[in-house]
């Protein structure tokens, strides 16, 4: 069997759980671009699946940058006069701005408010910002908070360090019958936000676990990494096996409500991008399918032109779109169990499609073959789904001309895949379709499936 | 002249009356699959036209399928407890499910409603059921007149048989000056249904009886015979010759007032493609022009991969949208003279398009000749269609550069054919056009058509 | 500098101003197909650009045409009983058809009513029209006046005449680094119509005059001729160089507020084609950009099948569609400085697109190259144009393979060509791009246009 069973041996409710349940675990977490919260989530997710750990000394050249030192943080606050702690990092690690130099000094107001971030236009909510190739130092608040405190001396600390040592990141290889490579890819540099990017690496986890026990035509490459330099130092050390990768994605924000989103590859139309768009289509009355453009995630370095690899995004909410983006409220609240379980569903459809996309020939294709003798037509004449049964029969005979893929049928016939796949299965095991040489074939369908069901009004069949 | 002159000679009102003088006089006939009401339908058309009338054995195998016994029935009824006939094929061929087996036997009513198809949603009107393929008997009536009956035992009698014979079916060939041929085929299986084919057979009959006195380019193929089995023997017999089909039309439902409706071939730009989305655009506001989809007549087998042949299907209203399809509500009330003539009209239009689509050269290229010297801006001054038959001379002149036939012209002006083709001819005449080498030359302008009229004013002309 | 400087040094109102000025002063000569008046206008347009005068003979063969003869007008009027100039050639050369015959007699209203023009749909308005290929006579008035008129006796007089002598047409050539030429057009056949063409003439003059001091990559050819015969004489003189030929425009009805209307070349997809509608697109929210029709203005001779050259048709209303089209109410009070203005910043904009659309081949194509090191981000950070800029370094960075032009990346990235030119000079200025062999370098950037903002947030950046 193929990758094709992932979704058929979904449970969809258990596997949402599952998700969010990673995904909470990794929340706390005060990641960074290099440092030991990466260090600490990839040890998580190594729990559930066998994860290789990369360490990448500081300082070393990967294409036109340099791997940054590690950043470590223990704590930080801001004081007021009283000496309470007004802003406390222990609360919230989105109150430093990430990779911030140390500091420790007494200042006014005036002073304290050209270090500090807010969102004028969501005063309730504190920002997530960062200094990764800016020497400073800040802090984020909400902007409540800021226009409430009163004139004074403030106190801040930030007790954080850079040192030379190593940036982290997680690699897994499913082995598959090819060489041929899908990459799945999530970034691990954010802090405590649950959509973006918790919830990118608590899927891709999952399904890495499930892939464990399943054979598949291509092998699966999972990659934890960085954001930017991540991928980039991943892109500079795999330079030479990189034209293994077939098809890609890279998956962040999976756990809203919202979307669903697919960016197309700078190509456009690679396998990926047509199995996500089909799968889209028919989860979705308004999917949310864009075009390449160089902004995002790491399809950025992906597909920039010297890889130009076949690599979309997949998203619920389209990044920079929903409110909740780099803010506090990207929490555990908003991300749930029932959006892992759709996302999880939608992203293992596609690939199925990828893993069996074959292309067939009809063995009698002057004319059509009776179907009706072989009780083809009988057969789902009394499933309510009969008649579609019953046109991707037809639709998988008239096209399998050796020219076209099972997708191609399906998105002629504007039907889901797995209804083609499924005709496509039955009609091989009536010797009706051979595979074409060089393609893989789809697996055969378990007898089990098969249901005699003698019709009462056949409405589509041999005659007219 | 080509086969332009079939619309040219056409008496659209006369034409229209004797299509459903033809269509009126089938309709009775209780055809099947094979047997003797093919045969007499056959007769009846060979009255009009030289048709050749081929019998195929019982059994022969033609690709994946035999030829099916021939069906015979002299009666059937079901009769009340009063020994009342409730229902009698003698009144509508449609009470009996088509290619039933023979029964006689006396059943309680529940029994009986084993054997009886209704259409509970359309409770006044008889369905039109077969069973070809399933060795059963059964009747069909009006869902009202069943939920009416009381319990009882019903005599039910259906005195049909089997028997080793033939499958007919009609053929008919037009020479033309090229061995080049135009497919036009029409089902010949269906019983009373006056629309569905009735209709296609009257139609393709009586083109055929006008093609017999008109010179044509392309040779015509008329075939008249069973649904789906027909068609395949008839591939099966002509494998060879095949290939000499260059367009063609299945024709059927032409008798009702909806679509106008073409199905595109397999492959989707054949010329018949064309020239019939060119006709059914300019012929009515909402045109149904739909892809090919591997369901539905003939075009089914014809665009079959071992085939697929440049061949679409032509029809008013698209079979089963129609509320009337396959129900008793399909008779003579139907189908009307009118529609006949205008349903004529686009189909001879679309094959003036396929005859007269050839390719011209300007042999003024180098800016343009001067029209008005010659009198052809002037020569259209008066007329109403002034403005578009100058365009049309412009147009023609202007992509007339070897690369575009006349249907590509007339696509690119947005003109109906029939304008663009009258200026070519009238630009010939001028020896401002001539053909390019291999294509067949338009027919020379009659000189009864053209009319010099002294303009008042030159709206388009040499000068803007 | 490139043509791009053209748009740069533009002080838009005071070019509109002299725009109208000069259309201004081309108003009240009495232009015809060949004669003073095109040589009065040409002589006028001299003044400000050095304008070669060509003289082709009365009765040289062009083509399948000839030159015609001169027409000479000196009076015209239609005299009442009362021996008063009711019509009158002096107070507006549309009161007599252009290339009249002369007449002088004495005749019945209903009988000068065979020789009048009106419109009696604008009744207010005196029609502007021509015969030249049919030897007649006649004036034109408003369709009031005509209707006020008593019978009665009416001396008609025209003192026209005909000579062998010479049509003109006026040419310029600016050089520019390549023999490859961008043709300029304009009829000058038009008597008082301020729109059509005075407009065009003055336009396309400022622009000659302006690219006087201008080094561009290609060479301009201005022509300044009658329409039909003056573009087809150029034609047949020239017929072994118009292969130079790369992009061109004709220029018409460039005064008004309407449109922008820009027609494309008969092959549609010439770069011309694609910088107008770029710009046009970005100009207006609701341009009117259309397909080739074989009629129009001089574009009919220039995409003639035997020369098929790359030019468009710009213009603000399109021909024949606004009521002051081919009437008296063309006049000064039609067209407008500012109109000019934006007409001149259209067509600018294209050039400036046709200069600069080379390729650039991406330095760095592995992953991103660090912008943020270099001071790219930064130094747009404080601008509100920064975003889009910041966007428009990725684009160019992620498409500069060696197979997209800066046009192709610009309606990729849906942004204004110029943005992305810009983040073209400034790549290049960082060494981050290079040239693509073969294809010209856009200028580089001067550096005053470069200034360093210090950012306070940089919203895009190396890191999402």
């Amino acid at each position: 069997m193929h990758g094709l069973s992932l979704k058929a041996k979904l449970d969809g409710v258990a596997a949402g759980k599952e998700i969010f349940a990673l995904a909470a675990s990794l929340y706390p977490i005060c990641r960074s671009v290099a440092g030991e919260g990466v260090r600490e989530t990839l040890r998580l997710l190594g729990r559930h699946i066998p994860l290789a750990i990369r360490e990448v000394p500081s300082g070393t050249r990967v294409f036109d940058w340099s791997v940054p030192l590690e950043w470590e943080i223990r704590d930080a606050f801001i004081k007021n006069s009283a000496g309470e702690r007004i802003v406390d990092f222990q609360s919230s690690n989105l109150h430093v701005v990430n990779y911030s130099t140390p500091v420790h000094a007494r200042m006014r107001l005036a002073d304290l408010k050209e270090h500090v971030f807010t969102l004028p236009c969501q005063p309730d909510l504190v920002p997530y910002r960062t200094s990764y190739y800016a020497e400073s130092w800040g802090f984020c608040m909400s902007h409540n908070q800021l226009m409430a405190l009163p004139e004074g001396i403030y106190e801040v600390m930030i007790d954080s360090g850079f040192k030379k040592g190593s940036m982290s990141y997680g690699e897994l290889l499913h082995k598959g019958e090819t060489e041929e490579e899908i990459l799945l890819s999530a970034h691990i540099c954010h802090p405590s936000l649950a959509n973006d990017n918790c919830s990118g690496l608590a899927l891709l986890t999952y399904l890495a676990s499930q892939l464990a026990h399943t054979k598949t035509r291509f092998s699966y490459r999972f990659l934890f990494a960085p954001g930017t330099i991540g991928a980039i130092t991943w892109l500079a050390q795999n330079e030479r096996n990189v034209s293994r990768i077939k098809n890609g994605l890279v998956v962040s924000c999976v756990g809203d409500g919202g979307g669903p989103t697919y960016k197309r590859s700078r190509g456009g139309n690679a396998l990926i991008d047509r199995a996500m768009t089909h799968v889209l289509r028919h989860a979705s009355s308004s999917p949310n399918i864009i075009d390449f453009f160089p902004y995002g995630y790491d399809e950025r370095q992906y597909c920039s032109p010297g890889f130009d690899l076949p690599v979309g995004l997949f998203q619920r909410s389209q990044f920079a779109t929903f409110p909740e983006y780099h803010t506090s409220a990207d929490n555990l609240d908003f991300i749930k169990p029932d959006h892992f379980a759709s996302s999880y569903s939608m992203i293992t459809s596609a690939l199925d499609i990828v893993e069996n996309d074959v292309t067939m020939r009809n063995r009698f294709p002057k004319g059509e073959p009776q179907l009706g003798r072989r009780g083809l037509y009988s057969l789902i004449g009394g499933s309510t789904e009969g008649p579609a049964k019953s046109m991707a029969l037809l639709w998988v005979l008239n096209l399998s001309d050796g020219k076209h893929s099972l997708l191609d049928i399906a998105e002629r016939a504007n039907m889901p895949f797995g209804i083609i796949s499924d005709a496509a299965r039955l009609l091989q095991s009536e010797d009706l379709l051979e595979r074409v040489e060089g393609a893989a074939a789809p697996p055969p369908l378990s007898k089990g499936r098969r249901t005699v069901v003698r019709p009462r009004t056949v409405s589509i069949g041999d005659y007219h």
